[in-house]
């Protein structure tokens, strides 16, 4: 059993490389250049976890998780063009750098060669493993969707939220993880615990990401606090703060939406904390936490083959073991 | 056999229902939209075409035919947001009508439907066909940047045209008949030959585009006649009157190129002509389309089988026989 960060070391190596023809350098090139930015590699990772978990690493699961982390840098090329984002990581993005034209088929064409990976797999699962993939594509696709759209709404439901980023965020980790566990030879009921895992760990992630961005140590944290606020991004947070506060803190949250007073993050972390909403939300991420573990505890392996993904629970939830 | 008019019917009859859930409507409603504008559907016949060439029309080769129209329309919908089009057989493209980032998304989400159809087949010969597919979408998305990369460029040579507009429009024509041809059991051989066929056939066809924009009868051609000319698009016969006109000649087209007089049209027509590209492109066709039907000759069966090829290729060539 590999854990994270050795796993880790290894995609990063075999990821190294050139994965688009030189020619025509005006199209690969950006996608290359993309690649080259870096990322943190979970999902890639998330498949050779979800085999080893099962079974020795398939070298089938190598060009999995690099189709995968294909998928991914492709709708971060795409989301970046949609929402008109300068900057990732702090290098430039693609469609700022390149124009959005190219920036538009250089994403195009990582989504096909994440294809042209995923094809080489010798798996029997093929076809399984490729309708999987499809499924979490399109939900990907919708879960975008539906953040746009909730972007220009007033006002948006709990559960529709939870849903939308249910698709944005968690199906890829799920089943990244599931396409591992396919390859390790998993049983369905086995698949669909482990799916649930990454599902349920991504919704606490997330739940995670929106309170560190209100409450968290800017210094831990690596980046401005209350940013969502100033974007006035619907999150956890403001959605749950919108139905529990009081009549007054309800009708001053509306009106900080539409304002940017100097004191805008101070003034709407104040009612978050009248309203509870930092313990609720602390509440809700151990919640899903907890889900995700106890799925994780229902695979029928033996324990040591589970202390990786135990071990990549706490490293993505921050949790101190 | 069926005639290519037997076959369309049957095409459409089998594509006219919903391809998409019903929700995130937001998402769906659109990618369906544009489906609904219509189109020629001479890929998706040419896969139906290429497998009954060979061998009675198998059940994939509908799931096939499916994927390679929405990969068409796919394409469709992102070159439309780079082009800045407003219209596409006089209604509204995806982005004039639903925004730019919904129109990239339901281009995403198409291509990823289209490789659901894909993963529907049963035949053994499914990792051939999504590598088919996948080299000749990777294909398509070149032919568009080198066409962008081109049109910011003074000048382009004869042989960089014709590699860009092969990639662009002509190897997916192949490539759909291949696809049907290897589900109908074709051998190596004869896929390549209707490959050839295709790929000569849609070049011969793109020279009879750029001709008819120039020279066609506008009440036949059913659209404006000049309208390359006015928006300064390299064609065949731009690049080959640079190539070849007199000094004098080739200096006024060089200012034409730069300016709108208002009987701009007529004097590059002129120019063309006593430069003898009109002459030169109708011999070009003929040579292509020469060489497509040689190729066609060379599959080894019997020749009634190949007769609605035959007159595939004189509907798309306007030839008289």
């Amino acid at each position: 059993m590999q854990s994270f960060e050795q796993l880790l070391q290894a995609f990063n190596a075999s990821f190294e490389k050139e994965h688009f023809p030189a020619q025509p350098a005006s199209l690969y090139q950006p996608a290359q250049y993309f690649l080259s930015i870096g990322g943190k590699r979970v999902r890639p990772v998330s498949v050779l976890m979800g085999n080893e978990l099962f079974d020795e690493i398939a070298p089938d699961s190598w060009q999995v998780a690099t189709a995968i982390e294909l998928f991914h840098n492709f709708t971060l090329i795409h989301d970046d063009i949609m929402d008109k984002a300068p900057l990732r990581r702090g290098m430039e993005t693609v469609h700022s750098r390149y124009g959005e034209p190219t920036a538009l088929l250089a994403g195009d064409v990582m989504l096909v060669v994440a294809y042209d990976y995923l094809n080489k797999v010798h798996s029997p699962h093929l076809q399984k493993l490729i309708r999987i993939f499809n499924d979490t594509a399109k939900a990907v696709c919708e879960g975008q969707q539906l953040d746009m759209d909730f972007e220009k709404q007033p006002t948006v439901s709990m559960a529709d939220y939870l849903h939308m980023i249910t698709l944005k965020t968690s199906v890829l980790l799920a089943a990244s993880l599931q396409m591992g566990a396919v390859l390790g030879g998993a049983s369905e009921g086995n698949q669909q615990h482990i799916y649930a895992f990454g599902k349920n760990l991504g919704i606490a992630f997330q739940v995670q990401d929106d309170y560190l961005d209100a409450f968290g140590d800017p210094q831990k944290f690596g980046k401005q606090v209350g940013g969502d606020i100033l974007a006035n991004k619907k999150t956890f947070l403001l959605i749950k703060a919108l139905e529990t506060a009081s009549a007054a803190d309800g009708a001053r949250l509306q009106e900080l939406l539409h304002t940017q007073p100097a004191d805008k993050v101070a003034q709407v972390l104040a009612i978050y904390r009248r309203a509870g909403v930092d313990e609720w939300a602390r509440t809700l991420k151990a919640e899903y936490d907890a889900k995700a573990l106890q799925h994780l505890e229902a695979i029928a392996v033996v324990n040591r083959r589970k202390a990786p993904l135990q071990e990549l629970a706490a490293f993505l939830l921050q949790r101190e073991y």
